[in-house]
């Protein structure tokens, strides 16, 4: 493909047409050496390693080589996997001659994040600025690199400055099975390189919240049910904590996430609308809060499961068909019969009703963003669903609860140790979310918003700061 | 990287080896192109905007230039972001030889479909055909190219007609961190500039089908149930509206809908044997209506669910709690006891397995028509899971219906105002296609069927004006 | 772009910058060529068809033409398609001089696996040497071919020799709207060419197991149960195969398989520390056994699913209906009142809510194995959901069983006819999973293990035969 000068010719990997099978060399005959090695052998590849002490290093995989030196390894490949960590990179410095035009994969990982000020690729780029380095493969296990792509492991993400060096390691990968992912240049190696010693950053915040929120509403119906039987009433009702206890906490930390997911968005309208225009950054907390609602949304949907779960289970309780039976028979006893209250039926129906259709929506919702759901949707159909239909269902789950206290917000008897019920507190997110959108959805707001977030920006003598001057 | 020669060379757009950033250009300080300076500019890219009035535009992003002519800004970057609406292209003939070898990024969208005969990016072409013209980034939302890929905004769709340009383009979008998608040549534009004026194209027809079928069985079951009730007995059991009705219209809708789904793939197998030939092009209507099969079987799949939730919180309700104490008390103060009746319980256990089993089924259906899992799967696999399980599916949901009625097809009372209940109705069309399907599987029918589907026709005289001739 | 010799120049396919359409070549006028020219001619290109008897060929798609030779129509084109079926690929030798340069794509497939000694495509190769083979299209349905993409049809697998000649079909599979996937160079043909003759390669071994478990604890209940109470006490039961015992053989089942996913595993640990390195080969049947851990997951799942909606369905059913009434009337007639039993509450609540967080944190697992979803996952992420809260699952599950049994291992009762109840089975592998994990978390057990893994090898003096030896 390139004319190739006699030199050092970039990209000579792909070995087309060539029965005699390619030569690789890797750096480093520790594990991550050896295993990588191994599958490449198995891909059919040939393989010579370069080893510091090339004498008495372990086991290799059979049929590979171990050079000489150094040198004589680098010279022979011109695809070189760099399998040592980064602190022992310094004798490659010895080697830039060898390795001028190579392609060097930087396949190391550190042991904790932010240990180095530059990216181990980064660093290795300055060492041997005339060779060609490309991130790859650090984002697998071990496990992946002996025994081939599975599940978590299929995608190998590389980045890497120059194009021909990356498509030679992206068809090495390709041939080992694995599906590239190209991140573009070499500065997205720190990202890279962080990428497997998080384990899921964007969940810390909203599972902190989910803890914190379960913790003290847990706490709360505790004190208000249990201790307030036990020392009031002298019963012991503790074994309700199980199920029904568990199935208050539920529900109301479900709708107070869900809710939670709607008030950033909200409050980013407030402060547009009273700056006056969108191109003023958001403070960070708002830009963190923006950026977990899918996570806040994802857990409310799977505590609201748990509730549905909890709920359907009440009619197989042994305390409920206890109950049910001591009621029927106490109405024979005493020869009375409790008339049909067609209210309450209405009222129940409509409560279960909703519940049933939030709870659909919920799971519409939460379906719409599987990845490769919301990959087909286009962004208006995307955030059709998760705004026209989360506010429709945020809508409706409120309603649900609402129809569960019915008049008990007037009835003094809720009002155990001066306190609200639970379900009371979580009304105020998710109530004030509704009225705020409401206020936000009247003509002549939604119009200034509108306009401002076509780029309008209202005249303010304090903005001719920003703007840029021509050269 | 090149040394690009006065002549004007193509895709020297990969700034590689270059420590210097590479230089883009946007035409338009509008709102897209300001957003969209935003977000090159911190992918690290150099920017100069061209401007109709390069004095006297707004706040552009902070490190970027205003060139003082089109002519100048077009001169200096290989590649330029056309953001200017389509009625104000006519200002490019004029740099027709500044754009000459350049790659021209059309991003725009119209405010209706069909606006103009020809889309924007091919007009576009035509007036400057020196440039390569690529459409992209259009299917993106403002706000995704302000601040990055996210769920609906990760995917790319770009088209054009030189690949180099092309391979530019999507280099570009890589590094702003999307995934690029190829959808070939510039007459692919017109559908990329369609997509996202439209919401769900594929679901009007099932949603219409849906809502029509719900609110026809709704009134039904209204009419013969609640006003009934009130005329002919003088009781109000609107109560019932909120689930008992709602949990007979949503199974029926259901079931007619997943028949639905399977009743166009019978009568394109019955036309295909009258005709004798597969290569003639079915009407229209079948043809749409086939396309629409899959969301057909998902609304389908979404009121069984509704349907299983609503059963499954029957015994929690306060109607049916009362009902079965009132049985209770009434059996003891009577001094009846009815018998235990194994054939009910049979009959009853074996409706409840079938609906459980055939719930089941449809969810592995659904499941399977995730994006993501049908990817993975082999035609052969889709296809015994969508017709073979399918047809179990519907099976076993028809005979789930069958073991409700039991012997009430016969009793004259459920004929209330001589109309019969709506599960019957609902077992027309199921039923048809169940025992239309018995009949192509019979041997001489499925081997007909299948040598014609093999490409085997029928001789027919009329069939050789069909026929091409050799050159 | 190559520098090819002026005779046939290489992948002028892509026809950029040229307003005449491609022109493509089919060998062969069977059901496969038609379908797939039909396709061809829709997505805008020129067609030649190549037959043996041009002159007598069927209806070919209008606007194609048929030249009078083989020879002539591998001449005219650059990129040709065979479509005939490997007996008939002799002919293709004498076209060698026309083929040269020219990139041939074999769509064939087998009747059977194993036909022959060597893929079609690389036996191909063997007889045209100067051509390029590159193999494509064969895993879409004849279906997909004429009519485009659509849900398992979707992505077009492609193997080959030469990046040029993959990227020229690649180009074309992307105008037909396809998503190409590389799969290497053409020894990856078998595989491809086996994948769409093969249903469910994967499934086989865990389905075989799900239907033998299923089937003997089927038969365990049913005579425990059923022939038990018609032998002993004379009572038909049978009614209760359809919801009673199926909800027993669900769980059990269900248990089983998701402990069965965790055993290999242990297994494997067990090995790696008695032979003190990770370096020797499993047991086959183990390295299979951990090859179908998912399909094992996803069964279990599966089944549990059908006992939650059994369970569920429990308080509908006429049984249990008419049997809690009778409970009730029998309290009456014989004026007795059971108290209220707290430890049985505690015991049974405890019993449900462990199985309600039990199926969540499964329904978690299985939703994290979808492959959309397992690919954003790091693969410590997902390692942590698929063993952290795997073996939670694990535990959480068996301590749900265990609270079933409660005190009836005690009681002699239980043990009709001296078998043990099938969900004591149904214990025991589960409880040794759990009891061989704890024991390799010990400490000393786990930081030797952890060694091991990371490449450590116990110095053994038979060892030294595996190093390989330098150059």
């Amino acid at each position: 493909m390139q004319t190739t000068t006699a030199s050092v010719p970039l990209c000579p990997v792909s070995s087309e047409d060539d029965p005699e099978q390619e030569l690789l060399c890797i750096f480093g005959t520790g594990d991550l050496g050896r295993s990588l090695g191994q599958r490449l052998i198995q891909a059919g590849y040939r393989l010579v390693y370069g080893s510091r002490r090339p004498h008495s290093c372990g086991p290799l995989p059979p049929g590979t080589q171990v050079a000489t030196s150094h040198e004589a390894a680098a010279q022979s490949a011109q695809l070189i996997f760099l399998c040592v960590h980064r602190e022992h990179y310094d004798f490659l410095e010895s080697l830039t001659p060898q390795l001028k035009g190579k392609v060097v994969v930087d396949v190391s990982n550190n042991l904790k994040r932010d240990l180095y000020p530059e990216a181990n690729a980064e660093h290795l780029q300055r060492l041997i600025p005339g060779a060609h380095v490309v991130k790859a493969f650090n984002t697998l296990s071990a496990w992946a690199l002996q025994n081939g792509p599975s599940d978590a492991n299929r995608q190998v993400y590389l980045c890497g400055n120059r194009t021909e060096a990356k498509q030679a390691v992206a068809e090495t990968a390709t041939k080992l099975g694995f599906t590239v992912v190209d991140r573009g240049s070499l500065s997205a190696a720190r990202e890279l390189e962080d990428s497997p010693l998080q384990l899921f950053p964007d969940w810390r915040l909203p599972m902190r919240l989910t803890v914190g929120l379960t913790a003290f509403f847990f706490l709360y119906v505790v004190i208000r049910d249990v201790i307030y039987a036990y020392v009031e009433q002298r019963k012991d009702i503790s074994f309700r904590i199980m199920v029904s206890l568990a199935n208050k906490v539920f529900p109301i930390v479900s709708l107070i996430m869900l809710s939670l997911c709607y008030l950033p968005g909200i409050m980013a309208a407030c402060l547009q609308l009273s700056r006056g225009t969108k191109y003023k950054r958001f403070p960070d907390w708002l830009d963190r809060w923006m950026l977990c609602r899918k996570q806040l949304g994802l857990v409310s949907l799977a505590f609201a499961s748990l509730h549905v779960l909890y709920t359907l289970i009440i009619p197989i309780r042994y305390y409920v068909r206890y109950r049910l039976a001591a009621i029927t028979i106490s109405q024979i006893r005493e020869n009375k019969t409790t008339a049909f209250d067609t209210t309450m039926a209405w009222r129940t129906d409509s409560y279960y009703s909703m519940g049933v259709l939030g709870f659909g929506l919920f799971l519409l919702l939460g379906i719409s963003s599987l990845p490769s759901v919301s990959n087909i949707l286009s962004w208006r159909e995307f955030s059709f669903i998760q705004s026209k239909l989360g506010y429709l269902t945020l809508f409706i789950c409120t309603f649900h609860t609402y129809l569960y206290g019915w008049d008990k917000f007037l009835h003094l008897a809720s009002y155990k140790w001066f306190t609200p019920p639970s379900y009371m507190l979580c009304l105020i997110v998710p109530s004030a979310v509704l009225l705020l959108k409401m206020l936000l959805l009247l003509p002549c707001v939604d119009k200034r918003l509108t306009r401002i977030r076509q780029g309008w920006e209202r005249a303010d003598p304090e903005d001719g700061t920003r703007k840029s001057l021509l050269t």
